[in-house]
Order: C-alpha cells, then structure tokens, then sequence
C-alpha cells in the first residue's frame, strides 16, 4: 500500500476535526468537505483546502459517494478517511474509492461486507472462537414448525432480527412458543420493507445484558492488537450515551482472553485499520452482536486508557507501517469516560437546533474536549445532534468520576438545549455511581421520571 | 490541621482557573478576588462567591496581604490558596493568614522563610546532602583578602549573588581576580537598594548549565515523594518560555537519587504541600540554586508524566490528608512539554495588552490547555503577560514535539501580538529537537537572528 500525502475527510463536526488534527500530527494535508448548511464550521480552518459538496440534507452531499469522489479527484487527495456514520460502513462506496486509485483508510471492501452481513460476521465469529450467543447459523428457514423446534433449542425467550438490519429497525423478541410465527412474520415483512430482504436469524434473547466492546488496530503485515474493553450499556433506543473504559467489575484476564479471540479474528480474517467488536455480557458470558468495521464515537476512552492515538495509528497502517507496538507494549491505565453532548432537549430529547451564544468548554488535569463547536455555532437541524464529547480520566473510576462532576458544571452551551442536565444526574444517580448498569438502565431512569 | 470548606484563591488568570477546578473537583467552594482591571474575568463564574479587591495595580489588589484577608474574612473563607507569584512566597503573609485563624496553603512561615533566604538554604540543602555549588556558606566577609582568598578556592569564574535576592537582580559573574573587588562592592550596592540588604554570598559560576528541577510534595505526616525531574532550560532574562518532563538524556537513577535527597531534604525540613528544588546541571553534576516553595507555573508537565493532579494533592495535603501515593506508586509515562504563551511581540518581547477579538484553543489526544482565554479578553497591561499555557504529552519526546507542533499550529489568538511564532520556531530548532540545550540557548538564538 503506499504512502499517501493528501487525505480528504468525507464527514463533517467533531470527528472530521479529530482526523484533521491526527492529518496534522503526521504532517499529512487534511483537505475537508461541507455541505452548503455547514460552510461556516470553522474546523474547516485546519483543513489544507475544502470544497462544497452540495446541499443540506446528507443524501445529497456527506451520503453521496460521487460527489464525495469528484470532490477527492478536485482536491487531489489520494486516501478518504470516512470518520463514523455517513458512508463509512459502506463496502460499495470503499470498492469506489479503491477503484478511483485512492486510498479507503478501513479495512477492505471484501472484509466490510461480511461483517456487514450478521449471519456470515456471526459465521465468521464462531469458526474463530469468538463467543457468540445461541443462534441459528443462517436465515430462519420458511416453515413453521422448524422455526419453532429452532426456537426450543435455542431457549426462549428468543429475538428476531433482520440479517441487513441495523438501528434496532427489524428486532423482535418472544417470550413463549404461542407468539412465535405472528412475530417472524412481521420481522420478516419489516426487514423486506427496511432493507429490502426479508431474511431473518433468530437468537437467544437476554434480559439484563451489558453492552461491553473490544476495541481493535490491525496492520496490512498480519498483526492485529486489541486496546482494551469499553462499556458502553448507558443507551436510549440503542443509541450509546455515555461509555467507560475499562468495564468495571470484569476481571482483565476475561477481558484478555475475549480480545485474543477478537484479535485472532481480525488476522484471521485479514482485517486492517481500527474496529469494534460488540458484546452483550450477562452472567459473566460475553455474546457477540457486531462487528464495526470503521472508528467509533466513544474511541477516546480507549484512548485515554492506553495512550494509544487511534486516529493516528489508522493513518500509519493505511499507509503500510507495521503498527508501532505489540500486544505486550499495551497497558491500560486509571479510568475514562465519555459523555455525548447532543443538542437535545435532556428530558424529552427532542432535537434543539438553533445558535450557541456561547461555549465554555470544561479543562484542566485530566479532561479533554472534542468537539467542533464556536461562539455563535449554528446547530444544524439535518445532521446527528451530537455537538461535544466530555472525556475525563482519573486513577480509577470513583476520581474519574469526581472529574466528569466538576467538568460537566463548569461547561456552559448557551442559547440551545442540551444533555448536559441529564449527564450531570447521572454522575450522582446510586446505580450509575455503584457500576454495570445494564442496556435497560437509561430507559428505565428516564420512565421513572416521567411516568 | 482541620478539614476546610472555603478556599479563598488570592490570584487572577489562568492559575486561580486551575486552582478553582481543583476546589471543585474535591466538593470544596471557591471564593474569588479580583482587581478592577479583573472585574469581567470569565473564570469568576466557576467561585462561589468572588469579591472586589481594589485597583488594577497588583500593590493595591493581589499583592496587599490586608485586602486579602479582609476578603478572606468577608467571603467566610477558611482557607487562602496563594497560587504563584504575587503572595505566594511571602511569610508574613503566610502568618498573617495562619494568625487569623485560616489555613494558609502552603509551607509553615518559617519554611518559607528559610527557603526565602539563600545562605540559610543553601546551608540546609548542605546538611541534607542535596548538592550545592562550591561557594560561601554565608555572607561574604567584608575583608577583600579573605573574600579573594575564597573566590581563589571556589575556583573561577564565580558568581556574585544577594542573599535576599531573585530575579537576576544583585547577581555578578567574575571571571579573573582583578575584577573581584569592584564587582562585590557592585553588587553590594545593588542588593542594598533592590532588597534592603547588602548581604552577598559566593558560587562558583557554571558557563554552560541546565537548569533542572525537582517536584516534591509532602504532608502533615512525614512523608514527602518526588515527582520526577522537569527541564526549564529554556528562558530568556530568567523567564522561563518552554518546559519539559522528564529531562532528557539524564539517566533515571541520577534523579531518582537527587529526588530522593530532595524528599530528605522536605521530611527533614518539616516541609508540607507542593514544592520544587531548582538545580543548574552541568558535566553530569547538579548544582542546587533555590527551592520554590509554592505551585509552579510549569506544574502540569508533570501532572501529565505522572498522572498526579498537583494542585488537588497540595489541597488534600493542607487538609491534613497523608499522601494518597508513596514514592513507589509514582511512575513516569512518556513526554510532556509546556509552551507559555504570552501577549508579547514574539521578536522584542515588547508587552501587546489589547482585546483577543478571537480564541481558538488546540484539542485532541494528549493535549491540554490551561488558561483563563475567552473570546474579547482584554489583557491587562498590570500582570504577567502570560495568556495560555499549551501543555502536550507524547510516547516520547519526539511524539511530543510533533503533537506541540500539530497544537501551535491550530491555535489562533486574533487581536494582539503573542509567542506562537516563536515557540513555532522553537518546535523546529535542530538544537532544541536534539534536547538538552542550556540556560543560554534562548539568548544565543535571538541574538543570532537580531544581531
């Protein structure tokens, strides 16, 4: 793979800043790309050039891999780091970019869509030793009483979910054999609709599971290292609110054997760059959901943890460097935690577009800040609400958390609502404080609330 | 040494920002003082309460001991936290504190007042086995044969220093006999008007040193721990611009055993809270010049190395907390580095007061910021000049000095004049990259480039 000088950004706000600085870091040109809502964004500064891409709505510019492709040729770039969301997860678009002569920072397009599909990622995950939960291998076949003898073995109460799925969109659960085949069907029929393919696997559905998750590097010479575990279980419809590394009350030497697993899959299968393997973990078993195969939002607690630039190291390896450390070179240090700061109201979350008047951000020991917001940001109303990312880091969790205590009131994001309030409670609520809250937890607070 | 509430910070800008996040982090109310110059500080918002202290010259607000005690007394503060410079060496304010029943953050008075005056500790380091120069170990006599006599026995060159001194002021080097004896009446003369006493002592003068420093930290039980070395070679007319940890190309057991003596020296001393031994290095030996007995400003890069949180452990000390680490607890990690930025012109020093019409602070991984900065700042002409402090932390030192770089780079400062250029500069010097320039490094290149 060769060296490259230019990489284009195909994403916008705080996670096209974080790969702007990594560009910088390694003295690579960090050429950006916005949308006519977002031509103001003033990170749009650190970037060597820019260019429009078309209008608001992400269909028509962050989604659209042509005019992210012209705007690569336009510049001259010669690699695309896809940050999250957006086109990152696309294999079609990574096979684009490849095909133009260009440099996709991820793994390959080959790789992206097998972990993209869950059956053959689940497939993929068993045949290398990664736990995965009771299941069937493939698709649900069509009769019925086959379905319901697979239900039986596997245990209920079972889940239903759409083999292309994503976002919650096709999942149901059963708790008893009589509501089996009305819930396959409408699974089916929604997954058809959502993803246009009705395929359906069927899993062991768990009650009070955590979400816990390996973070993965690996390079193009056949090694892959993993960087520790990250909790991630304080969710609202699936989406991650707040994350944790490491995961409290999981011993290390189960997380190390978990992420040899994770890492023997990856060279397995010829992975390269940063990913994420997901986990549910309930009674000291660990179950795989997914593999994402690009940098997550949360990626900071990690690496806060282990001093790891994951950012940078994504740049090296699509590059063609070895990675710089070996497994044993890996500690993992004190603890971290990150809370989303998404322009939401914090008890309805509905979204709260508008201008920030002002912006104090939190500092000192221990505290860093991503984020691309300014004095008189205007939140745009088409995009993900995320607008700041707190990461604080202590010698354990209890001073990590005095930390995120103190950061969170001294920010100040005037003119616009968001999470702030509802991150502030959770620091002093008794469960959050003791540690291992489970998926439910958030969902279960905020009903309490607002009965 | 009883538990306190409220902690009256006698200081202004970017310090009494990192002093008030420490309060806060500990459940502790920060109470605030400010000049009329200071009225419209953004960090005033982070006390609990914060009161006027007079005009803008320092002599009628910070550094009047009275005005700070009546505020004290107003404010029901409890205990006074000095930060750097203005009071924070001054015993008499020390007692004045301590006598009206509050706790004085720091150092009993008559520590300080030992460490204050040079000949009493240089005769102390002496005792403890900290290294001192060869020189007098009191005032010099005021017979001119004995006093050549000593100098013949120091060895040549050597310098001339008032023992009430600082600053430069009152210091003369000798490089030949002749000049002895109208140099020491110089000096002399000079101690007498800036200091009040004539009282000189001698050294032997080092052409070419380092100047390195040691952290400690101790408290009300007898223990004190070292935490590691920094190097602030780096300075102009005494002023330090840019400092490091650890010091580069000095071997970890040569500091571990002058940190140790350091640590002897404060349990022997009854030394309490945060501290710094000051040494010139030279041909692999240290020489001790002075011990700081307060915060400093350069104490992040070893909050980074280190992971301690200084100004919080000086806090828990005054509480009457022991330390919670032991010398064996403390590991340093990688490379950090400080540029101070300050509103000055970055080829003359000339002061540059004005409004900061735009801030934007550098972010990401390893990264940190210290300052009291907001958008429309006007900087005062009254006070140090010093606006931020960008503090970076890397593998090594090399990882570093990229990171500072990526981080100068990005920062912007609209309105005035201030130091990023030069310290841009300074991130791309051969001599400064290879490390372990001297005291004079920083003189010798401005001349060079204004000769």
């Amino acid at each position: 793979m060769p060296e490259f000088r230019r990489v284009l950004i195909a994403n916008r706000g705080e996670i096209a800043l974080r790969i702007a600085r990594a560009c910088r870091l390694l003295g690579l040109e960090a050429m950006g790309v916005y949308s006519e809502a977002d031509a103001n964004l003033a990170h749009l500064r650190l970037m060597a050039r820019s260019v429009c891409i078309g209008p608001a709505p992400a269909s028509a510019s962050y989604l659209d891999s042509s005019r992210i492709l012209r705007a690569a040729k336009l510049l001259g770039a010669d690699a695309i780091h896809p940050g999250y969301g957006f086109l990152s997860e696309n294999a079609n678009f990574a096979e684009a970019v490849t095909d133009a002569g260009l440099v996709f920072i991820g793994p390959a397009p080959s790789v992206m869509r097998e972990m993209g599909d869950k059956i053959a990622a689940r497939r993929h995950m068993t045949r290398s030793g990664v736990p995965c939960l009771p299941g069937t291998e493939g698709a649900l076949p069509e009769n019925r009483s086959e379905v319901e003898t697979i239900a039986a073995q596997i245990g209920y109460p079972v889940i239903i979910k759409a083999a292309a799925g994503g976002g919650g969109r096709g999942m149901r659960v059963v708790s008893e054999p009589a509501a089996l085949d009305v819930t396959v069907e409408g699974a089916r029929e929604e997954a058809r609709r959502a993803f246009g393919n009705p395929a359906v696997y069927m899993e062991h559905f768990l009650c009070h599971p955590r979400h816990i998750e390996i973070q993965i590097i690996a390079d193009t010479h056949g090694n892959a290292v993993w960087l520790g575990a990250r909790d991630c279980s304080v969710q609202r419809r699936h989406q991650k609110l707040l994350e944790e590394a490491p995961a409290s009350d999981i011993s290390p030497s189960v997380i190390a054997q978990l992420g040899e697993r994770c890492a023997a899959a990856c060279r397995d299968m010829g992975y390269v760059g940063a990913g994420t393997f997901e986990f549910l973990y309930e009674n000291g078993s660990f179950f795989f959901i997914e593999m994402n195969t690009r940098l997550q939002v949360e990626h900071p607690v990690t690496e806060m943890t282990t001093g790891i630039d994951i950012v940078e190291t994504q740049l090296r390896v699509s590059m063609g460097e070895p990675l710089p450390f070996t497994q044993t070179d890996i500690r993992t240090d004190g603890h971290a935690i990150e809370c989303r700061i998404t322009a939401e109201n914090p008890d309805s979350f509905a979204p709260s577009p508008g201008v920030v008047s002002q912006w104090t951000p939190p500092g000192g020991p221990g505290v860093r800040v991503d984020t691309h917001l300014y004095d008189n940001y205007r939140v745009p109303a088409h995009y993900d609400s995320l607008l700041a990312k707190i990461i604080v880091h202590g010698h354990n969790r209890e001073d990590a958390l005095a930390r995120m205590r103190a950061a969170l009131s001294e920010t100040r994001i005037d003119g616009i609502s968001t999470t702030i309030p509802l991150h502030a409670r959770l620091m002093n609520h008794p469960a959050l404080i003791k540690g291992g809250v489970d998926v439910h937890y958030l969902e279960r607070l905020l009903e309490l609330k607002n009965p």
